[in-house]
């Protein structure tokens, strides 16, 4: 390869993860032939709604497989693949209670605003398209993503989407909540609202007014189009940097109160009980959180040469200010180059140049929100929870919202594999 | 209803059109059953690639069926339905030549960068995914959108998707096509690249070497996951603010080169006949444009009373700064909010709240760019143009790209029509 030209930026001269790239006298009778063989029929256009293509075969997967996972019909976002911030509506996590989605008519749905309020209102589909809406893009994040330890199949969680399949990112579209208070009129004495859903188990959820105030959108939209039907068809609740019981799906009403409800899951499934024997309650805000997506565990990396990693990092606590990558094993970081322009409560895309020399390393990444947060390494995590590995391991679901920072060790031959454990 | 409230906000308080809404006194009894009539049935949890729900039939549509538009494949986006700023892909407006789409095997697939450059190179789309990239939110729009006099079914073009329906948006993911040339080289003389697809007729478009070296992506990404089949599969241009064909598709090869090419395409169908005779060649920058998405064409405004009137600007000469909507025939402007953050080259969501007193009238947008570019009324596009009503009327397709303000018409009974001619 000509490497005559030291000035140029050349992110291939370490040309062996790259061999048999540069075609250097290449002539341009050959040139014409190029990629032709790769052509295997001309189509014809015809799609109203249209797929995509038969070679692409990216999916979700299942939860591992438990009573209480199966329960709970999980299916994870493949962020290994992931490219910009945007999860396709048709790989967007799910998170369902009894495994059950329900089939709502549009035309006959209603959603009811009462409680403490000085009129109560019902609102067709119809009617929430004429008011003052929205846009945002958010992700959302089950309240115990990362804490896994088994992946769908009963392996150890290995891949980034077995270990970080619960989050995915969207532009939501939909009238803010609050424009629906207001105009019900929200009386003296109310504090908090109850979200109710139309799944069999009737999903309600205790939200503090402040926030149902703030910045909630009841959402008819996502990523230009009606909401999915696993993402809660047609109207759903996107609470911005909450986690995900807050983003009552199917909902059907919201009721102004005047303290926050025992509601069945958020006094049952949602408690976290702590070391001492007590329960803690309500968990509100995500805390700050990234992860590499490339390379991530269960890829490969073909050989010494330049890689770019990427990844994701994101925040309950607002915007992302910096993310720092380690390709040392931690004993340096250096600043990503972060995707712009920045948004609230959302994915943020991040960027590290990278030349491996073919040596066992671990890469890892950590974020800074704009409040200062920055994402802690395990021992950190489990110093401000108060408990040993051992018992994090075993009730790794219990100790609550995991934000560790996620190392993946490359080895010698390339492999990459989840070092947390 | 219960109005003592005159303080607060109350869009509903004209409530013709929401009639039926307020349920002031409704028992909780009641609540307790709102909505649920309008469960079918509770579906498992199920799909490793989801779909959409069976009660959403929002579609693209073709293009007028002359033997022009037919050969060319064109499916229109359904902007009315549209919500924030990206298209789903699954709606992203399709225009092919020959009507065809390559199905390209991604491993077989590769791409060339030849001509005048140091050292010719070959990538594989593997070898892509390892270089620097980005992601940015970017509309396209063909050269020829609101031109077209009829719609799909032969009727004067009616809706938003007959007027407007050639331009989408979509968050596009790749390599910018500078880090290719630079690792290839670009030699002195250089002035222009050629960039080819794998189309039928080898679409293959002049690009000045400046903007290659500016912002074009060479995109494997399509809003989080690879291109569509109809965009591009595995690999197309994106080239931001530029008109649709330049966005080259089922990228095979650019060609570093002195001066532009007399490619097949750009040199027949896109030349652009002036009234003296003489053609115009290369248009690049798209002017600034808007259009109000929601009340639009064919649809139905139910009654007086309050509405959002909401819809989209773009613009090539970047982000756009200020959109102003009347809703008196143009009588008074007044600034709509519009949606944050901005990107550059892209759709750009804005709202205006409206009440509706019940009598005909005609709602219409425009906007202005970050450069100050105002988009004009027809009137005014024609006088730049040098044509009259008449000649534009007869060989509108000709004339070049149309950016003039729609302007909608509000009858009494609420029907909503196209005012424009």
């Amino acid at each position: 390869m000509n490497t005559n030209k030291p000035d140029r930026r050349r992110f291939l001269k370490n040309g062996v993860a790259l061999a048999g790239l540069a075609v250097g006298g290449m002539r341009s009778g050959v040139a014409q032939t190029l990629g032709s063989e790769a052509v295997e029929r001309h189509a014809k256009v015809a799609e109203s709604y249209g797929e995509r293509t038969r070679f692409e075969t990216v999916a979700r997967l299942p939860q591992a497989p438990t009573p209480q996972y199966q329960r709970a019909g999980i299916m994870l976002t493949p962020l290994q693949d992931s490219v910009g911030i945007i999860t396709p509506s048709s790989l967007h996590y799910i998170a369902t209670h009894n495994h059950a989605v329900p089939e709502i008519d549009p035309r006959q749905h209603r959603v009811l605003i009462h409680g403490l309020v000085d009129r109560s209102l019902v609102f067709t589909m119809e009617e929430l398209r004429c008011l003052p809406s929205v846009s945002r893009v958010h992700f959302l994040e089950c309240a115990n993503n990362s804490t896994q330890l088994l992946a769908g199949d009963g392996r150890k969680a290995e891949t980034v989407q077995d270990t970080h399949g619960k989050t995915s990112c969207s532009e939501w579209s939909g009238v803010p909540l609050s424009v629906l208070l207001k105009e019900a009129g929200v009386q003296k004495g109310a504090a908090w609202v109850i979200a109710e859903g139309l799944d069999l188990v009737k999903h309600a959820q205790s939200i503090p007014l402040e926030k149902a105030m703030d910045d909630i959108i009841v959402a008819y939209g996502q990523n230009g189009e009606a909401l999915r039907p696993e993402q809660g068809y047609p109207l759903r609740l996107v609470t911005p940097g909450f986690e995900g019981l807050y983003q009552v799906k199917w909902l059907r009403r919201i009721k102004v109160v005047d303290q926050p409800y025992m509601n069945l899951l958020e006094t049952t499934t949602y408690i976290r009980p702590m070391p001492d024997g007590k329960a803690h309650w309500f968990d509100f805000e995500l805390p700050p959180k990234s992860v590499i997506t490339r390379p991530s565990g269960g890829q490969r990396v073909p050989g010494r040469g330049f890689y770019e990693i990427t990844g994701l990092a994101w925040s309950g606590g607002g915007a992302i200010q910096r993310v720092e990558v380690s390709t040392d094993g931690g004993r340096t970081w250096k600043d990503a180059r972060i995707q712009e322009p920045l948004h609230r409560f959302a994915h943020t895309r991040f960027y590290f140049p990278w030349t491996w020399d073919g040596e066992e390393t671990v890469v890892q990444s950590r974020c800074t929100d704009e409040r200062g947060q920055v994402q802690p390494t395990l021992t950190e995590f489990l110093k401000t929870r108060g408990v040993d590995l051992n018992y994090w391991k075993t009730t790794k679901a219990r100790v609550g919202f995991f934000n560790g920072i996620q190392p993946w060790k490359v080895t010698r031959e390339g492999s990459v594999q989840n070092a947390l454990l």
